[in-house]
């Protein structure tokens, strides 16, 4: 077996044994419960780019982790819960966010809801899919947990990469909470954009993910914290590249209709900067307006071609090149094992010059 | 430091230390999110019986644990996160059912709308309280597995009651989706009403928590299932004298306005049997347009006496006197060390017997 070749398929074979694992005792004992279950079984293994466990596993990797070795399997394991903890945070996010389409398919709440219409049940269907989407959520965030926790790995090795596992599931929640708040009170500075970014895509999904890795491998402090100045740059940058495409990305290969963050009324560091650049002028409001608004293709044109005259588009790309460029020295002083430290910068091309 | 005459005082000492622990690294790092950190802390420390973490600590205590050996400190760190768990399944249970109150203070997702709304935030203030509701609830939950996973006791002590607390955390979830589902669907069956209070309140709240608590002092199969036993029945029983409490309760006692329970629509024993006993009656009809009605106070009082002249108060009551007789035997059968066997049958009799 090959894990570093088949990577996301060794990582979905362990998700698909665990789901089986937990879902036969609860389906033994709790048939009605089934049906959640199956919700999130196909959910996890419906899709997702298998992002964190990917930069978890070259950590782990380049730390010295021996894919031939006793531990292999279980860190396999142990990486793979990242998406259980991913499966929380979107499923309950499209909940809060009111979104109704993930990955070409209805969402978790959105589903419930016309099951519910569907066989003319009691109450609202909006607010049956509303419990059984923060259920489900529960589910999964309690079930990470689990799968983590059961990963046949030593004690100390489990302990060891415990504050990684800790300060992760903490940070996304404070990522989303800080977003809904920064959304809620229209604080549209470019810092405050770059805090949301900082701790909802650097820490949760790159930076945390690599300590984890690192840690499981028994790294030591200063190449952990090496680690995560690559993951920070690399992480912002990410996001950078994905508040490009939200609005400039084209939607027969993001899979989103066009000017999709627009709509949705994202504090992007994009519109930050747009507005910051655009000062008080004709452009200022057009920008603004677009904010949350029910737009037109041609008015998503129209802020197209605004962002990009005031020059926020160039500062954004700047940005990206310039992270990018401190997340590969930071990976480079790190010294990580090859054939990680390629993988990594591979990976890290690819993240932040993405079309998709 | 007398923890069996205490318990309740040092539960707290040990949740209001995780949180100041756990928040303080939040706080320093992410400020932003303090006021999401104050919010779960003032609702795990605002009150609560702690019942959950009591049944624990005396499974623990009669399975042979030393409230003066070195796991003791241990032990009641792990057996408080329970209510970690418990602020979750409250935190989300108040935004599933749209609570307005508990404990006599705003719910969560009450209070955070209220503060969007003094505030004059842009977007909905029900869907601010909503998002921010879901996210606490999650941090409670992701809290309550750092704190049990960080009492300092032995691994394979920790190890020994992972399938306790993996069990509890799924099938508090189970019971809630049965609970919604069963509303959903309408089924008044007496068998749908005692399968949710079997998950939900038998399960989650005393046979776990035993069974967690017995665990940890390496207690052997055949004790953790009679412990179990016990469990199950007084589980039972105590959520059927809740059923009572919610329709027959007097509100100055209870803290709840009388007959919350059928205005909410709560699929209880005590209205599935209500129901079958008064067959195709006008009282069946009485009965049925109640569930989930508006009802003025003289209307609950109609309801109270149809649901005591079909006999379902007297069914009720026999059952409550049935199982807390074959819980009792249960007890006596796990020949648990003293003083821990008196003080679960006081707790036995306290929950099936209370007007509170």
């Amino acid at each position: 077996m090959d894990f570093d070749a088949d990577l996301p398929q060794h990582l979905e074979r362990h998700l698909a044994a665990f789901l089986t694992e937990a879902g036969a005792s609860v389906r033994a004992a709790q048939p009605a419960f089934g049906s959640g279950v199956d919700t999130l079984t196909g959910f996890v293994l419906g899709g997702g780019k298998r992002l964190r466990p990917t930069f978890a596993w070259w950590a782990w990797r380049g730390a010295g982790g021996d894919p031939h070795g006793p531990d292999a399997e279980g860190v396999l394991r142990a990486v793979a819960s990242l998406e259980l903890v991913q499966a929380c945070a979107l499923i309950h996010d499209d909940l809060i966010d009111s979104s109704d389409s993930r990955r070409g398919r209805p969402t978790v709440h959105v589903s419930y809801a016309r099951e519910h219409r569907a066989n003319g049940w009691l109450g609202a269907p909006e607010t049956f899919g509303l419990a059984a989407s923060v259920l489900i959520g529960d589910l999964a965030l309690a079930w990470a947990d689990d799968m983590f926790n059961s990963a046949p790995l030593p004690a100390a090795t489990l302990d060891a990469a415990r504050p990684a596992w800790r300060a992760m599931r903490t940070e996304v929640l404070a990522g989303q909470y800080l977003d809904v708040r920064t959304q809620a009170t229209g604080d549209t500075s470019p810092e405050a954009a770059l805090r949301v970014s900082r701790l909802k895509t650097a820490a949760y999904t790159v930076q945390r993910p690599l300590h984890l890795g690192a840690a499981l491998a028994g790294a030591d402090e200063q190449r952990i914290a090496t680690l995560r100045e690559f993951g920070d740059d690399l992480g912002v940058a990410f996001q950078l590249r994905d508040d490009l495409l939200g609005v400039f990305g084209d939607p027969s290969v993001t899979g989103k209709p066009a000017g999709d963050d627009l709509r949705e009324g994202k504090r992007t560091l994009l519109v930050a900067l747009g507005l910051q650049l655009a000062e008080d002028t004709e452009q200022h409001k057009l920008i603004a307006d677009a904010i949350g608004a029910d737009l037109a293709d041609d008015e998503v044109d129209r802020v197209r071609r605004t962002l990009t005259e005031v020059g926020a588009v160039d500062a954004v790309e700047q940005r990206i090149t310039a992270l990018t460029g401190t997340a590969l020295a930071a990976l480079e002083r790190a010294s990580l094992a090859e054939p990680a430290a390629t993988r990594l910068a591979e990976l890290a091309e690819l993240a932040t010059q993405r079309t998709f």
